[in-house]
């Protein structure tokens, strides 16, 4: 059977406007492959609320998981949850669970829980939740779209609670072998060999170190000794002069 | 005359898979935000005929500009200028200008100018070329499609080669404000503040610091007097108590 495929959505002007670099995508895209979930596609979109609900309905029709990040706080450029339930066409509203987690969370903290705060309790009709151990406030589940924060630490926390929930496939593998051979040179016969092995997919990344063009092909599949009959190929073909 | 808008297209295995960390996509944000170009959209896509064709498709028809990043190499799993070819629907074939820069540089740095070297001098009909200082293998062009090398370098000294050719539109700037105050406690003022100044964009990137919750409040737009006269109120609203 085939992995599950997935995309992942980053919501918010902060990475596009170059302010902050992502920390997210790289994070899910190793928990995924470590799962056995095939990331297929990732997008950024900017707080805006048609461009949510189009990349959150174009994305969940192609995947089998849409995972989202970023836009759930309580201030007025968090937008996800509505966007999500208008992609949905869901309505949506403070839900009590959700209020009874942040209310108790707010009063341990001995915080005011005010109407802005309040507004993290609305969740789209027929979502589950997705613990957030952090700062209490959820993330939720809404068919194969699931919605999370976007500051790291939360994120992080959230993708915990959530993966073990979805099921996986075989987890991906991967090894690399470095070759300080220009891309030019390795081109031919690396594309022979792999076409030998048509259920491995080869990447070739080429470098430039210290004046030396070389590059680190990685091998990558779902049976170990696939790769390993690959790697020794590969050593075979571009004997590595360090070694 | 609003900014030009621009979506970027990186292409390749290696993010999705959790291998390695982009960098490109931040930089050119960084640099469109300068060149007052407003980045709308980002994707990644993997090394995907299909998958590269629609994305092109949908950005070029979205956006002024789509610039992509990856998959111009000589080796069989570069495969964008074929896709970039196969989505404007013109032919592609080894180009005389683009030959000859690369035959030059390989003669120069005493290398075979072989058959998968050659596959770089592949161009789309109609294109204008993208100079390469680093390593020749130019990028390309086409209608309002930039297709860049992946290799961070290249990928840099490209964008350095097109972007004096783009006509960009007003510099977006952008001034911080601190507030050690949860976003739950200055969601409502904020949003009020937002509202008064309609031509500048209020985002709120909450941080948790030494377990204190706090959020910086990023003011972007075009008028520096207006961003200034914002910045005071904010000051008035939420005062720093450590300055």
């Amino acid at each position: 059977m085939p992995n599950p495929t997935a995309a992942i959505l980053i919501i918010g002007d902060e990475i596009l406007t170059g302010r902050t670099r992502d920390a997210n995508m790289h994070h899910l895209a190793q928990e995924l492959a470590r799962a056995g979930i095939d990331l297929i596609e990732a997008r950024f979109v900017r707080d805006d609320h048609d461009a949510i609900v189009r990349a959150v309905n174009d994305l969940r029709k192609a995947h089998d998981h849409v995972f989202t990040s970023g836009g759930i706080g309580p201030t007025h450029d968090d937008i996800t949850a509505d966007a999500v339930a208008a992609a949905f066409g869901v309505p949506i509203g403070i839900r009590e669970d959700a209020r009874a987690i942040l209310a108790a969370h707010y009063d341990r903290a001995g915080l005011e829980f005010n109407a802005a705060r309040q507004r993290m309790a609305r969740i789209p009709e027929g979502a589950t939740l997705i613990e957030n151990p952090i700062s209490a406030a959820p993330g939720f589940s809404l068919g194969n779209v699931h919605v999370m924060a976007g500051v790291p630490d939360i994120f992080k926390a959230m993708v915990a609670s959530l993966l073990p929930r979805l099921t996986g496939g075989k987890p991906l593998m991967s090894q690399s072998w470095r070759v300080e051979q220009g891309e030019g040179v390795i081109a031919t016969p690396l594309a022979e060999l792999a076409a030998e092995f048509p259920d491995l997919s080869f990447g070739s990344y080429p470098f430039i170190q210290n004046g030396v063009h070389g590059s680190n092909i990685v091998v990558r599949g779902t049976d170990p000794a696939r790769i390993d009959a690959a790697m020794a190929r590969l050593a075979k073909l571009f004997p590595n002069p360090r070694v």
